[in-house]
């Protein structure tokens, strides 16, 4: 399954076509303990970084689900050198709990010799030090079905059994021509394959206008696993995919459908309270020398409008289902205002 | 005068704050050739590239006063080399009337050891082969004021006496903060420099935008020189400066009054059909390898909206003042209308 390795949030330049490594750590941590995990509150760490889409998939379904109490969380800042992600918000540059400066200690406490992608979201096992797994499309989806007995009051089901089949398929797409096809875009290795990757990417934002113009949801009447997996794709488009990585046709703010989408859940809560903006530029603009050799972080774009009114409502639907909005994150976990409901060019 | 040369269309990478080169070959024609070289029919060569922002002004100029017949037009290719423009667009890579690969060798025909920017737009002496002015300031100036025995029947005043006090004003301040604002921005040697040719970048445009949400043309009641060298940066913003150069607070798109002022502009004839989009795109993310190392082109944006309605007429005002629009341009000078009317993502 591994196709190219690499130490990025999964990006490196291809020879032509962008392939990504999909060879994850696939222990799961299960309600039965069957590889040896079994759910327990207090004794794993999730280590994430702000700037990361993929690791913000499970920033924002631990805060959903309430499950703040059961797993801590980790911090690693925005860059990264060829070691890859570190501690370097926390004092000391080491992380409080797990007492290690990189990410990849964790990695080579359970592999000596681990040679793939030390990469973020990642599940830490506090006791022994060592990495669970880092396969983050199975991590949501185990928060959502083996962590239930932790799931707050009024937790909304993300993954509901009668949906799953449409959510599985609408996440496939998703996650092939925009989580990834932004990638595509800006580590093509050749004109053809950018071109390629950018009819792909458009072709399939237009296909999600259509659907996402008669629903306020993508799947069924509440909020799903799906859409927290292209929201945090769509939050990072004119912030850093529409220019960085050439994704250009239109900023998204040209899109309405799409746009007031992003707006609707970036204003609710569990979604925007996980966004930190300079994050965001700063690891894309700074790790990705090959694609911003000057390192300079772009001040733009004025994204005030983000609060702006969306008129989903009018669609229908009920955000939570029959459950209700999570309270506001604990105050170690909120991002400055500045940076995210707040946020405009510096 | 000179800080620092460059071979570019003026644009080098400087320590911190970027600098152009603003010492240009001084030569006028003028009617009374007090410099040796008198206004004649026939005689020169505007030698430009589509691409360059700084030659369109030229291409704009000449258009409006209908100079097709007295002063030939060379066209050099989008992109170039470290020996600069070439006319690697024409058959064998010659300029049929100048009969040379490069421009460089107008420019030593006269000065053997010219060592400053070889720049687009110059004018060539056809009988000699050598270059008599790349001074792009003056040169537009003086198609207005000095070749007036052949402006053809029509041609607008594109510098009135009574105005030309504000339109200098105007020039000035839109040369600092606008035409060369975008570089400034692009080229910018730290994230402070950046950070500040940001900030007045957009400053002036807002301020433009207070004075442009007020009258249809910056300055009197019709299209003047002003009008042209503000257009020749807009009417590239979304497609280049907003993602190349970081000038990404908003596109174009995004401020109303200043679009619609470029629509306005580009359906006006001498104006938008002067643009070749895919030349300049190709120039800019082609030519500087330090800022685009993949040298791929983004196919956006989609600039289908460029035909819309701009609604300016209602600001009154008349394009032309007292004069009329000029003919379609010769066939042998026409932009395929795929490049630039019927310009859309490749």
């Amino acid at each position: 399954m591994v196709e190219e390795v690499s130490t990025d949030t999964g990006a490196r330049p291809a020879e032509k076509d962008f392939k990504r490594d999909t060879n994850y750590i696939e222990t799961r941590i299960t309600a039965d303990g069957r590889d040896g995990y079994p759910v327990e509150a207090d004794r794993y760490r999730l280590v994430v970084a702000r700037a990361c889409p993929w690791a913000n998939r499970t920033v924002i379904v631990r805060r959903l689900l309430g499950l703040e109490d059961a797993i801590s969380m980790g911090m690693c800042g925005p860059t990264h050198d060829d070691r890859s992600w570190s501690f370097d918000l926390d004092p000391g540059g080491v992380d409080p709990v797990l007492k290690i400066p990189r990410l990849q200690d964790a990695f080579l406490a359970r592999f000596p010799d681990y040679d793939r992608g030390i990469t973020v979201p990642a599940i830490v096992d506090v006791g022994t030090g060592q990495v669970v797994t880092n396969d983050f499309p199975q991590m949501t989806l185990d928060f959502s079905t083996e962590w239930t007995e932790f799931h707050r009051d009024g937790a909304p089901d993300l993954y509901p059994t009668a949906l799953r089949s449409e959510i599985d398929e609408v996440n496939d797409v998703v996650f092939r021509d925009v989580n990834n096809g932004v990638y595509r875009c800006g580590f093509a290795g050749s004109q053809e394959a950018y071109d390629k990757a950018y009819d792909r990417l458009f072709a399939r934002l237009d296909e999600l206008t259509d659907r996402l113009a008669k629903q306020r949801y993508l799947v069924g009447d509440s909020i799903t696993e799906a859409d927290v997996r292209l929201f945090t794709t769509l939050i990072r488009f004119d912030a850093v995919y529409h220019n960085h990585f050439k994704a250009n046709r239109n900023k998204l703010t040209e899109m309405p459908v799409l746009w007031n989408y992003t707006r609707d859940l970036f204003q609710t809560p569990g979604f925007g309270d996980t966004i930190d903006f300079p994050q965001i530029k700063e690891h894309y603009y700074v790790v990705h020398t090959n694609l911003n050799p000057s390192r300079i972080v772009p001040k733009g774009p004025d994204l005030s409008d983000l609060f702006g009114e969306h008129g989903r409502e009018a669609l229908g639907g009920k955000p939570f289902g029959a459950g209700t909005p999570p309270p506001p994150p604990p105050a170690s976990e909120a991002v400055p205002a500045a940076n995210g409901a707040n946020y405009s060019p510096r």
